[in-house]
């Protein structure tokens, strides 16, 4: 479910707050409701926001070196970082969409911490205890399109591992750890839509096996030693 | 909307018939209704079975190789290769879970034929207009756990193109061409689920924009020119 009307958000707001307000006005907050966050709302709130030149639209590509822990690949202006946190995408997800034009949004210091700081505030103030993931947009390599995926979460496990359950037909399933996480970003997006700048989805009635402690950078980020393309 | 009570499928089954009755009496099916199908009874249907030997968890691996265009990356028993069809994934797209011990499932030879033919069934049988998305678990580099991503499309747009709109700022938006047929693939996993074995989800109250023809295997398996990580 959308929720409408979250505020433009400003470095130093209260943006736990400001998410309570539209939440209880839309959907209402109940016991496990997942709330998928936009990154960009998180990023403004936390004040990661760089000035650019309005006039040029590549004055933002300094700061995706120093976003990057390496390059991976160059195309023309195309680049394809790994970022201090160990993300993989474009521009070390620095992007200017839906923000004012002579600024340029980095990504936050720490999705996890914030998905945890806006779960925390809603049980402390609400008393309520829901999930939050941190969604941005990225593209994949082989196909067309970008879609959302985590960037960080808490009370979620993002990977549900299915190892050691049987298919319907009784056979042990064996590689089926589903990122979940990733999963539920996507189905918020196709109700946040990009250009309508919905900042936030909340999806009710989830798997309860799917609740508990995780993070997007501990348990999604694929470790190097792990990873066949990079 | 998870469909359950398709029954086992087996080759030659009519699947589109088994699908319309699963579908009324679970769902119901109405007009711009989106199916997403499991690509494993769809290959069950069309009789993409290959005879394995039950006790040797390796002997679909051959076919494996047969089934590729080239091999990607290798490591131990793990092989990521590019089909004839131009996935990238891990095995070929082959697997044992949810088929009969001595058999192993091969992808579709054309998913997007099959989607059509399950959407045209719909259509002549029951009078109604529907989308229809073949799903498939691929793993993803750099993140771990898996995801349901299509394979193919009939009757419905699978990368929608927001260039040239506006954000919510005013700003012209730039490279966000959403894949809404892999999202929708993911938020049906999320209540089909692995290990139950629901071949069927309906999703009700998509975007009338997502509605028309595409094709996944033209509109968003990207060419070798614009793929930076093959």
């Amino acid at each position: 479910m959308p929720v409408p009307d979250v505020p433009e958000i400003r470095p130093g707001d209260d943006l736990a707050g400001l998410l309570i307000t539209a939440a209880e006005a839309a959907t209402g907050i109940e016991h496990h409701d997942i709330w998928v966050v936009s990154q960009k709302v998180v990023s403004k709130a936390e004040g990661r926001l760089v000035k650019v030149d309005p006039d040029d639209p590549l004055s933002h590509k300094p700061l995706v070196l120093r976003e990057a822990k390496r390059v991976l690949r160059r195309r023309g202006e195309l680049i394809i970082t790994e970022t201090h946190h160990g993300y993989i995408c474009a521009n070390s997800g620095i992007d200017r969409s839906n923000v004012a034009p002579d600024v340029a949004a980095l990504l936050p210091e720490d999705s996890d911490r914030s998905a945890r700081r806006i779960r925390d505030a809603v049980k402390g103030r609400v008393g309520v205890e829901i999930a939050v993931i941190v969604a941005d947009t990225f593209g994949r390599p082989w196909r067309r399109g970008i879609t959302d995926i985590a960037l960080g979460c808490a009370g979620i496990i993002p990977v549900t591992d299915l190892r050691g359950t049987e298919d319907a037909l009784g056979r042990e399933l064996h590689v089926t750890e589903v990122c979940v996480a990733d999963e539920l970003c996507g189905a918020a997006e196709l109700v946040r839509g990009k250009a309508d700048g919905i900042a936030l989805a909340t999806i009710r009635g989830g798997n309860e096996s799917w609740f508990g402690e995780g993070s997007i950078v501990g348990d999604v980020v694929r470790p190097h030693s792990d990873d066949l393309f990079r």
